[in-house]
């Protein structure tokens, strides 16, 4: 799993059905590199997150159906930008 | 999901079976690298879009059993070189 | 495989089903670069580990449905940061 | 999928059983890196390809069996240096 | 697959089960990074080989179930340094 940091919402109007009623968030990685992880638990700007990539990351939602190739695991308690 | 920006349509008329019917772009990432996705919703070149990549990308069709690796997800809506 | 040390444990209170009662561990790679991976063998800080990824880490649990793409399968006897 | 350029042919008499009577080319992409790729259309040296990885590159072949992670699915017809 | 060169073998007296009777060696590619790799055909350091990664590494053995994620595909006849 990688850590990274949420940005900001993803807003898509035109997407595949899969993916039509997920929450989307933009999130980057130690060296700023961005990507887009699909959020099951909630997460809000800044939050450090865990991310699961791969077929992982369609069996972390709940519907394997869905068509994310990176979804957030978890909220990491304790990290900043320090400990990257 | 990366996001990508759609560069062009590619054209090969020597392709795998699985591959013949489906519409292929050429898209870039944030630093120029080019890649091939499959694109099922109808995108034009210009478009920020997200891609899906591994299995995902399959399942990202209407056959999983098309052998695509990145498969146009969705159109993003509010997305500038700045945001790169 | 990939050979990584571990650096420390990782706490995260708010996570997805399947992760909840896992041990996780951040681990580094030769060039410094931090990843979170499942440990299922009990390992300690410093040690040097091949870790799996991608659908074989998920194999490496007890159980395939944690959501991981990164697990422990093995502390490795001889190695050290010259070998790196 | 990858933008790549066939190299060369690739010998090995020692191989696993699943690639023994498969054709293997050396491919490289824009920046000189080489892999090997198996290729079901028929290829020559110079042609520039499109490569499909992971369980995808199973799926072009003949049979999921075939133990590749990288296969050619498609001849591109137009493509220069100029375009990579 | 990649173009790799056998280092060295690798100890591992604690593993994952499902790796604890298979071979495992330590590779290089043409940049110098090291992977573990599973070694079902029997190479000895310095043989360049083509290995193969992902769910098709874990095919390339006798055991799907055996947790590898990079596994020795072939022994290449004819490779030099300066062909990297």
């Amino acid at each position: 799993m990688n850590i990274q940091r949420v940005v900001r919402n993803l807003v898509t109007t035109k997407r595949h059905f899969w993916l039509t009623t997920q929450s989307l968030r933009v999130v980057e990685n130690a060296s700023g590199k961005l990507e887009v992880a699909l959020d099951p638990i909630g997460c809000k700007p800044g939050d450090f997150v865990i991310t699961v990539e791969g077929t992982a990351a369609r069996l972390a939602t709940d519907n394997p159906k869905i068509t994310t190739d990176l979804t957030i695991g978890g909220i990491i308690d304790h990290w900043s930008e320090d400990d990257w």
